[in-house]
């Protein structure tokens, strides 16, 4: 891999080495479109929320109840409970973004202000273990959570460092670091955390701070994992990703928040220590784990039990667990090896995610969240009461909290630091990975400035402008991704002489002299299209899903009519799915008259000739996937089953 | 319901009242075939298993570590392993039976002598609270299993009663029992247990012993029930049935073994107090739960996290849990509701779950069982250590013990009374249910005494023949059940006469004044028959699966040419299966060559015509279900996708 020093601060991945340079948050600005709405939704109610949240629930008095000397009596909320007030900061550190004070700072420095007297002189910082009263230390390390609290506290104060400086924040964050080092480092605790997260930290201190011992640390957890340090359990060591070296597996296994992250974790060590092997590794994992273990969304994770993946194929749409937490690990692991190798591949899963898991969990409001984002939803729910924080994961319809809350923070600070995995550049030019309406503001080799304008009203549209504001007066390269569910459809490249050629998915390249004013367009065909799974995913046998670009559809009971369930929906794929109004889709179908589910004694019988079906035919209404269930109770599936 | 005394004492279930009066194991003894292969196999193998398992786990020795005070510091197993010493000990007094001293007396005063000292002088008796450092009486009834250890303790000290009078075990269980009404009763704590099961104990104690106090106290744990004394919690109060009052209820829902328990339990009580209401309820939601919410196998629990029925028609046959605990329990909670109604549906399904989950459970030496019985097994699994227990429900293969080993004992004590449910009387005469090579032994009524004699090889084979070998002189009525699962085909029932007739799923009766040597003659089609699903069953669309009598059959990947595994199993349901050698069944289909997994990079693609298939046609192989997974690691699967 090449050298690649970034040249914006403001990131939240700064490998010095890759395929590809990524752009800051001073480099890439979202004007408008999907993005930007769920953007201004997330600075002006969801982080709010969040801080409300946790005041009420008590986990930011726990840092005042630890210095107070009453933790073991007050303590609030599960044992990582900490890490939602570190997520929290990280995402009012993106937010505020770089340059000038920002509204947010008060608030980052109120919090810090909780924080900081927690932390002990040699660095140790948690508010659940080692006062008195308390369990010591690290005597749980499989469920104790403190290195993860720390890798969340680090990424914190990372985004502070990047954005407004280096401030307290960051402070508390080397602090930590340090112990961390001190205490896990060689000849002593030869041990690693249950909750992987601390590595992809570690790095980014590294890189931030230019300190090789975080690195050296990171690539000591790295390397640790995998040989049985954590005690055997009722999950098995997989669970926690300790049954295999990292670089010995195959495919991620396992709890899919811890497995993502920890992967995200190697691809760093091994962009930063030129370890080639262990990326080859890890990309291997993902290619495995994409082929046989992810949903249509961009989701992983099969199972509630252990919140794991399944064995290979076993993705049951109404069982679907596809935490939002994993989707957010998934789009850091995929913006990861995208810088590292630069193929298109990688930011197709972070756009597929984004659009249809990340998008999916808050609400239109962004008071209220889902933790597992199912894909069949078989009875209307109960709207969780706005009040009460919701049993873990188990909110019928988006709920405001959860006993274990880890999703809205980081679906907070993932949008907060979006525009940052849209674009990168490299010594040939600029690429465009993802699309909104954005500004880019960057320069290429040798200094020459380059700005760009990116107009369009993806995903609701296929066309997408790029307006070159600024240019050197030398040939350089604009890319842009042809995406894989373009797949067969005719997608195609204006360039800035109106010429035009069609393109397939992977990438397209306009090499040339460009001038101020010169535009591209790339159109893409975002008609809605059927799509049918590999016939080893038993569980949807005989459906079929509709995509519309890159935007999952849905069939909601609330579009059907005279109270019909969606269970009752039957789809004719040989006819085309139609656009209709407002982003929904129209498809060819029926309502089957299935009667009532008493009508038999036992849901299994003798093999007989399929009865001619007597359903009239009719338009079933699809809407996105991501914006289901914010119209009250209702029942909704993504994969339909087609008529006889 | 009618006054039913039974002359029997050697009953597991005694009711006062009800359509039919159940035979003890003085009246039924199993001959030969599947059952008493099955059953030799618990006498000589697993009932020592079990006990030598529980010493060397150290369950047994909890008992003797509270008698010497060390308990807190020496006790082994989860909060509720007393349970499974009392199941043992329900199991050996079953297998001693009625009569003459038996081997397994020993064995079973050797266990109470090691229990009885534990007992406080207050009747109270568990070792897993209320001594010097261990949590307090009743403090967590939720998880505390007290009245759940006390229910399975009052069973064993029944079975004893019934079987060799009352002894020393009985004494200890009146103890506990009459422990219980005084703390729990009018007055006292107004709670139940979180685990369901004292209430059918309790009942079963007041039949025994004439005491009504029990009954009343189990009456008032069922009617306590449902108004939420138990906490709510991550799974909801749901889980253990505390979210509804039993009478209101529609399904049965959350933990399987719960809910079944609970629901025998209630239909006790209704039987008892001649609460036709109450009856009623079970029974409406015993058909809703066998419509939509149970496996072909008659496998019980959808969920893994939870030990839970799912949502209506959530039935994936890979993640099927099917607890065999839960199957137990279906099959006790059937027993008594084909004991209060006479009809045959209730025996149908105990004939489906004792052929395919009862019988799945243990290998064939009777040394590892099954904890959950999946439909679907996608990849070889590892036998588990001979010489440690294994995480709970996790075995890939049978395993010899689980850290929860609550299936084991289970099956066993099922086996050890399995005579006593297989035949019936009733003022008219004799009523078989289940059927296997028996002698029946029993009076109608005035005291006539009446002999038969049962033949067959069901399920090999179909033709059971009754021989009459002492009967009345004048006539009274044989009542033979005609399983559902002959539905459609050609059942016949040959009288005495030689004279025969068609008959059709239900009862067939023949009414006559038999004769020494008469011969009454069911032949049923036990040939192999294709089933499809009802649709609305998502997880198995597209794909049938095959029943040869009351035995849903599989594939198993050790039968496939090749080094195939299961996936790749087509079968074409226009030819109808065949009878292979050795109880196996041959099927048309093929093996699809769907390459290797990572062919494609992602298994969802746009929907385009099928190809035309290009797999060669073959015999596919298939064997019982519960035959499986004793042949080394395979892979199976119960339900098989059709060709196209």
């Amino acid at each position: 891999m090449r050298e690649n020093t970034p040249r914006s601060s403001a990131l939240p991945v700064a490998p010095a080495r890759g395929r590809l340079r990524p752009l800051g948050l001073d480099e890439v600005r979202i004007t408008g479109g999907f993005w930007a709405r769920r953007r201004r939704i997330n600075a002006t109610a969801t982080l709010g929320h969040c801080r409300d949240w946790m005041e009420r629930v008590g986990w930011i008095g726990n840092f005042r109840a630890a210095v107070e000397g009453r933790i073991q009596r007050d303590r609030r909320g599960r044992e990582f409970a900490d890490s939602d007030v570190y997520k929290l900061l990280e995402a009012m550190a993106w937010e505020a973004g770089p340059g000038a004070p920002a509204p947010w700072d008060t608030e980052i420095a109120a919090l810090t202000e909780a924080i900081a007297p927690a932390q002990e002189p040699d660095g140790y910082l948690n508010t659940a273990f080692g006062r008195p009263g308390q369990l010591p230390r690290y005597s749980d390390l499989a469920w104790g959570h403190e290195l993860y609290c720390y890798g969340h506290l680090i990424q914190a104060g990372v985004a502070q460092a990047r954005t407004r400086g280096e401030g307290e924040l960051t402070k508390i964050a080397r602090r930590a670091a340090d112990h961390v080092c001190a205490t896990f480092g060689r000849g002593g605790i030869e041990g690693v955390c249950g909750h992987p997260e601390i590595e992809t930290a570690l790095v980014e201190l590294a890189r931030a701070t230019g300190e090789q011992r975080y690195l050296d640390q990171a690539t000591l957890f790295v390397d640790r994992r995998g040989h049985g340090t954590l005690p055997d359990m009722e999950f098995g060591r997989a669970y926690y990703q300790d049954d295999l070296p990292v670089r010995d597996a195959e495919v991620l296994r396992g709890h899919a928040v811890r497995a993502l992250y920890l992967a995200a974790g190697a691809v760093d060590v091994a962009v930063e220590t030129g370890d080639d092997a262990l990326l080859a590794a890890v990309v291997r994992q993902w290619e495995a784990t994409v082929a046989r273990r992810t949903h249509l969304t961009g989701g992983m994770g099969s199972h509630h039990r252990d919140e794991s993946f399944g064995d290979d194929f076993v993705l049951p749409p109404d069982r679907a667990y596809s935490e939002t937490c994993a989707g957010v690990a998934s789009v850091m692991l995929a913006w990861r090896l995208l810088l590292a190798t630069g193929e298109p591949r990688f930011a197709d899963l972070a756009e597929r995610t984004l659009f249809n898991v990340v998008a999916t969990s808050p609400s239109e409001d962004g008071r209220a969240f889902f933790y597992s984002n199912t894909l069949h939803r078989r009875r209307r729910g109960t709207v969780p009461p706005a009040d009460t924080d919701s049993p873990r994961a188990e909110s019928s319809l988006r709920a405001p909290w959860f006993a274990v809350s880890c999703c809205p923070t980081n679906v907070a600070r993932t949008l907060a630091l979006l525009p940052a995995y849209l674009a990168t550049a490299d010594d040939h030019g600029i690429q465009l990975h993802q699309y909104a309406d954005t500004e880019i503001s960057t320069s290429l080799a040798g200094g020459h400035a380059v700005e760009l304008r990116v107009g369009t009203d993806y995903p609701s549209g296929g066309s997408v402008t790029v307006r070159i504001d600024r240019t050197p007066d030398h040939p350089w390269t604009l890319t842009l991704r042809v995406p894989a569910w373009a797949e067969g459809a005719a997608a195609r490249l204006v360039d800035a002489d109106g010429t035009h050629r069609a393109v397939a998915p992977g990438t397209a390249t306009v090499t040339r002299v460009f001038r101020p004013g010169d535009r591209i367009r790339l159109d893409l065909p975002v008609a809605p299209r059927w799509l049918e799974p590999d016939p080893r995913v038993d569980a949807v046998r005989g459906t079929v899903a509709v995509q519309r670009g890159p935007v999952v559809y849905c069939a909601e009971s609330v579009d059907l009519p005279d109270g019909h369930e969606v269970d009752a929906v039957r789809v004719d794929p040989s006819t085309e799915p139609q656009d209709g109004p407002d982003d929904t889709v129209v498809v060819p179908g029926e309502l089957a008259a299935l009667g009532e589910p008493r009508d038999a004694a036992w849901p299994y019988r003798p093999l007989s000739p399929a009865p001619a079906p007597t359903a009239e035919r009719t338009g079933i209404v699809l809407v996105p996937y991501h914006s289901w269930a914010n119209r009250g109770p209702s029942t909704m599936r993504v994969w339909l089953p087609r008529t006889l």
